[in-house]
């Protein structure tokens, strides 16, 4: 069982009421790898600078991640720096420096080819369909995207929807993409363009996924998996991709694609975003155990299930 | 087991997206009476105006609501109008008229004084605690309050909160309760203030249940029920009060005070609250069966519950 992710690999810098961090690896590609990782064998496809070094690409190996998919570009990684004050839900940002991100064009390396499952993390819609049309092969895909696309390529985006199994975004994405107020309602409607799965990240409130009729099996109920309620959240940044890489990581783990399977998947997006904002950067996910996942797997049970 | 609750009774005027009602009989003692008769005895205590009749008075006798506690002023019944545009979640009030509610001095008839369970709507918290140090026979209270109280009277609301067991607010109101923006610290400052439970409501996501330690039993994990996602909510008005109503309600028909019996409670309280805005005013609580209940009661489980 592998995984493929296309996205960013960046260098951030970190500031919230907790402290701030100066330079430290970070890009979706990269929380989504390392969340993955725990679960199933990563292969990442990304681009980066000059100023990737042997001490990132060992964050990767620690990891058993295939970095094979990792062009070396001219120039420097993609560097973003954000703020968070005390709306830890969003982040000021002071800089984006897209530098070789921006003329990112996808590679999947032939070994590759031959991987399960599939993640489009949040870039450029046209992107993201040239490279699951490159994998025909896997037997799930999974893809994330953002307000910028959403108002700014809604075709494109579009075409991407009808090509993907799972769409994970939030509730204000969800609401923009269907121009529809009601969660449910905005739910059917991006239903309709195309994945059989939505996953809406709700943040400190947790997740629901909804299932197109008669897709993952029988039934038409959503189902919904909490967050833990943290009293420290360090740093909010690549929570979103954290939860995507224990969801994805999952399911890719599992031979079979049932509805219990995806709501499994839900909890252990869940335990690994709360994992990931315990800490600046991915740190907090350099250094988990099986173990710890799974005791946290259990809190989460114990937080939301009767007796 | 039966249950004392003490709040408004009003006549709403209500627009939404779904529609408008006129002078629907309302107030938070109203709803949380219907909604808690579905469980247990209900006794209520509140004051109307000469325009509450005997059509009034059968909706309360319907559902087996002991109305001895209802005070007749001369005056008119407490009136409000309210508005809900595409955000649900807030009204914008049209108009408030206190009428008798103003001068409202809760009465406990002597025939309600053997109640097992009391709770407190949101009504001046001298008033509140006046009413609780009369009951003092119960084995649990539960409390509401509002935003009105928390900035304007905070020494009286202190007062009421070293009073009672379980208080009920939702996330805005335990944030600026606490004076503090991370909801699992705040939840820990206000339990530090009183109560041995606190049901923080975080309306279309849920609601948590905060412990203090070692009340209701061992362990130190909150717990959380989720909200049903509804595709038309016609009308949010009354769903914190039908959720009070389903939580104590349950609560009050339960022998023993168990984390589990509360856990349970949480669930009955989204139950009712989900059906609460399914219609205009009240309307939908008051021709529910209990085997409609149970059966979201279960659809909640299944919403939640992993196998």
């Amino acid at each position: 069982m592998s995984i493929v992710v296309v996205g960013s690999v960046a260098f951030d810098d970190v500031t919230s009421p907790s402290g701030s961090v100066k330079n430290v690896l970070a890009g979706a590609a990269t929380y989504f790898s390392l969340a993955a990782s725990y679960f199933t064998q990563v292969r990442i496809v990304a681009v980066v600078g000059d100023d990737f070094g042997a001490t990132e690409e060992k964050v990767f190996q620690d990891h058993h991640i295939d970095t094979r998919g990792i062009e070396r570009a001219n120039g420097k990684t993609f560097r973003w720096g954000g703020t968070y004050t005390d709306n830890l839900n969003e982040a000021k940002t002071d800089f984006t420096h897209l530098n070789v991100f921006e003329n990112f064009q996808p590679q999947i390396p032939k070994e590759y080819e031959d991987a399960d499952v599939l993640f489009l993390a949040n870039i450029q819609p046209t992107l993201q369909a040239n490279v699951r049309r490159k994998m025909n092969g896997v037997r799930l895909t999974g893809c994330d995207t953002m307000n910028y696309w959403i108002t700014r390529t809604p075709k494109e985006l579009a075409e991407t929807l009808k090509l993907v199994d799972v769409l994970l975004i939030n509730d204000t994405e969800a609401k923009m993409l269907a121009n529809e107020t009601n969660l449910p309602r905005a739910a059917n409607k991006v239903l309709a363009m195309g994945p059989q799965a939505l996953v809406i990240k709700h943040g400190e409130y947790g997740a629901t996924i909804f299932f197109r009729e008669g897709a993952f099996g029988i039934g038409h109920h959503p189902f919904r998996a909490p967050a833990l309620p943290i009293e420290e959240v360090k740093d909010p940044t690549g929570a979103g991709d954290s939860f995507a890489g224990g969801f994805m990581g999952y399911v890719a783990s599992q031979k079979e694609l049932t509805r219990e399977v995806l709501k499994r998947a839900l909890f252990y997006g869940g335990v690994m975003g709360s994992f990931a904002v315990e800490r600046f950067g991915p740190e907090r996910l350099r250094s988990l155990t099986r173990d710890e996942i799974d005791a946290r797997f259990q809190l989460f049970r114990e937080l939301t299930h009767l007796e």
